[in-house]
């Protein structure tokens, strides 16, 4: 075999169980949580980056192109980045990558990885694939299977069948949904297996099975991609195409249903980080039992995880809690109740708590900014512009602006004339005037932006021009 | 009996077990907890406003000399101020005072009340007064006993003796160490109450006594008030001769030693709030028992404190616990450890953490501040100036300053020219010049202040002029 594997990332989730880090704006897989600097994606693209897998294919929402893009280019690795207009479950990111892998080679193989786990070793995740392969190459589709450390009720489970494929691969004799504990303790002693998420399969293959089995989520996804635009890097999916996929995911879709399913036993551990229980069992811990991070002080406490972004937090005299503090929401949950925190999420979503699902800080493709203060009548924000970042050129009916650059130099355009501001150096935007802001340095430009007017809503922005396809 | 009682208000604790609402900066006899809108230091003053007294007299620390006569000023009460260098426990305190009423009327009753106790009825308090006055008057120093509604090991009790004083009144057998829940349980049986902390004696008694019991306190509280200088409109005790008073408490110190005390149980429901659970009790819960304000959320939680003032703060699945969120610091806590966070506050003030004493919103005579945001060579902050409010004429070595008002008028003076500035107004401050900040308007000034340099520390503040003599 000498083709390469294509990986097929998805990137899509939404990761509301570790909110409050984790949140629609920017969810877990793109967050560093597990203290390696990089996100999960960034993990899962370095743990395909090898001579054994072709170019990736990211399949995200195109909410995370431009994080997702960012990721990509801090690593240097190029991918194929595919954006969904909105969510329609795995089976159909699962075709689309497929039939763009085909695209790129009719023979291709194919893993299918998500963006949000956690694999302990990278080399035996490899090997792992390349057992897989054999038999996907034969016309199998491999799932990678965990051996359970306890009768998780989180997972669902592989039932691992007798006849041997070769290289350790084993016929898969059927897929099982997610058990209560009892029926968990009987799948363990059963020999069942995690089932990871992972599948391995050739283009060929997989196209067949959706076609049996789910010829409606093959057909929107042939549309979907039939009618994308290139949008700059970006191959963004037919929206109306794709609205009409069915939304479901690929273990209903294919897995439980096709004749053609084998498994390989990983020889890594594995974690989906589900919730932030999970968290606390991959991180080292100290000697009571705790994981502590950021500003944090406790007393008496035990067997708990402590996150802190910025703002000092503390814990005296409980065991077996979570807690994670930003600068604009506190999550405090028994550790057992973790799961619970997506429940929490919809209940602030409905409850109107812009929290829910947006991030202080909102990143975009020039950079970021973040809220300091509100009041009546005016709003204060952090704007962190990159090297070469350029924001649309704008204009408010009802604000008025002063940006005081506090770091790096800013080129402001107001209507036809563009200035140089350095440090300690202030701009006034008058209410109504075009402007525009761009950071012609090396460095990052910080500014502090002060608005001023009846009106200070985000959706006062009349977007004239806009290099990021914004306008 | 025809002269009025003289209050004398204790209101100079730390008032570390409500971290990180009260802290040292301003502790919690000058906080609104309890959801009156006014602070327990405001209510205290409240209830001895009637004409059953005389102009109080409030003993307090230099640092809240401010915040002390603005919550008077609010009230529109008036009172004699006394400032006390450093913290010497109660005895001194209770002798500056009762020397101070005598100085008044040398026949003068006094009531010595905490500022940071909760009372539930402020007319039976009274009433409990005068009884006690009736015993005070003829040479007994009196307590207000509290019937115990559990066997509480935060208080100390007061054994009831069996002489009869007239209206109520008892001869006290003795006072009790706070004990443990057996012994606690043992007082209850025998009839013993807790010990409000509030006294009710004339000055000549109390004088006697403390020559008798404490001649060291006696001679340094008179010290220290024939040095005591006035300043602006507080009178401020000689720091020497303060300083060489013995710290300790007025039941050390003559309670547990003199043979006149007596003891009318109280007609009040009573708490000294002097941890989170107790303000637990003291709220009205609902269903669940929770006592939830600002922006909360729960799932699952029980008969638990949750208070946020800003930051969205959640709870999953726990009981009795306390969570108490402010911006820049957050404590969870299990209800029964509640008595712990004065250990935590000398754990945080250890480690060096600036939230363990000071409040992220610093009030000045003038109004206060709050940083907003920090980084390298920046700082911005939001200052608020009252009416009239005029901050010192001030220049910096390391920094200069872009003044945004966004509520109000500012008059600011840079050098030799005094401008005025309006809402959406910039001004400008050199680093060296010479400046001043004065709200000349009838509303509140508001102003984003952005400091940019080498150095943004406090100290880098040479103040030339200061009506509220700081300079």
């Amino acid at each position: 075999m000498t083709a390469r594997i294509i990986p097929i990332i998805m990137a899509g989730g939404s990761g509301t169980r570790l909110w409050p880090l984790s949140r629609d704006s920017r969810p877990k897989q793109f967050i560093s949580l597990l203290g390696s600097g990089l996100s999960t994606f960034q993990e899962t693209l370095r743990r395909v980056a090898g001579a054994t897998f072709d170019r990736p294919i990211v399949v995200t929402s195109q909410d995370f192109r431009f994080v997702c893009a960012e990721q990509l280019q801090a690593l240097g690795i190029e991918a194929e980045i595919v954006l969904e207009p909105e969510r329609r479950d795995s089976a159909a990111a699962v075709a689309v990558g497929t039939l763009l892998a085909r695209r790129r080679n009719e023979q291709a193989l194919c893993v299918v990885l998500a963006a949000d786990h956690a694999i302990s070793n990278a080399d035996a995740f490899v090997a792992d694939c390349l057992r897989a392969a054999q038999a996907a190459a034969a016309g199998m589709i491999m799932t990678l299977g965990i051996r359970p450390t306890a009768p998780s009720t989180a997972y669902g489970y592989l039932s691992v069948g007798s006849q041997d494929l070769g290289h350790g691969a084993r016929r898969l004799a059927g897929f099982v949904e997610k058990p209560d504990v009892e029926t968990a303790r009987r799948y363990i002693e059963a020999g069942h297996l995690w089932n990871s998420g992972n599948f391995i399969f050739s283009a060929e293959r997989m196209l067949t099975e959706l076609r049996s089995f789910a010829p409606e989520v093959l057909d929107g996804a042939t549309a979907a991609l039939d009618g994308a635009l290139r949008d700059l890097d970006f191959l963004r999916l037919d929206a109306d195409a794709f609205a009409r996929v069915p939304k479901i995911s690929i273990d209903y879709a294919v897995m439980e249903r096709t004749g053609h399913a084998g498994v390989v036993e990983a020889s890594f551990d594995w974690s989906d980080i589900g919730s932030w229980d999970a968290v606390h069992e991959l991180k080292e811990k100290d000697g009571q039992g705790n994981v502590l991070e950021g500003s944090v002080s406790v007393i008496d406490t035990t067997d708990s995880l402590v996150i802190s972004d910025e703002v000092l937090t503390t814990v005296i005299g409980l065991s077996d809690v979570i807690v994670v503090s930003t600068r604009d929401a506190v999550l405090v949950a028994d550790k057992s109740a973790a799961p619970k925190v997506k429940e929490l999420v919809a209940q602030l979503t409905r409850d109107g708590h812009a929290e829910a699902t947006a991030h202080l800080r909102i990143y975009r493709p020039w950079g970021w900014y973040q809220r300091i203060d509100i009041g009546p009548r005016f709003q204060v924000k952090h704007i962190c512009v990159k090297p070469g970042g350029l924001l649309s050129l704008q204009r408010h009916h009802h604000r008025a602006e002063h940006w005081v650059v506090v770091h790096g130099t800013a080129e402001v355009t107001i209507d036809d004339k563009v200035s140089l501001f350095h440090e300690n150096e202030a701009a006034y935007l008058p209410i109504g005037c075009t402007h525009r802001l761009r950071n012609p340095g090396k460095i990052d430009l910080k500014i502090i932006e002060i608005q001023v007017g009846s009106y200070t809503g985000e959706d006062d922005i009349v977007r004239i021009e806009d290099v990021y396809a914004r306008s």
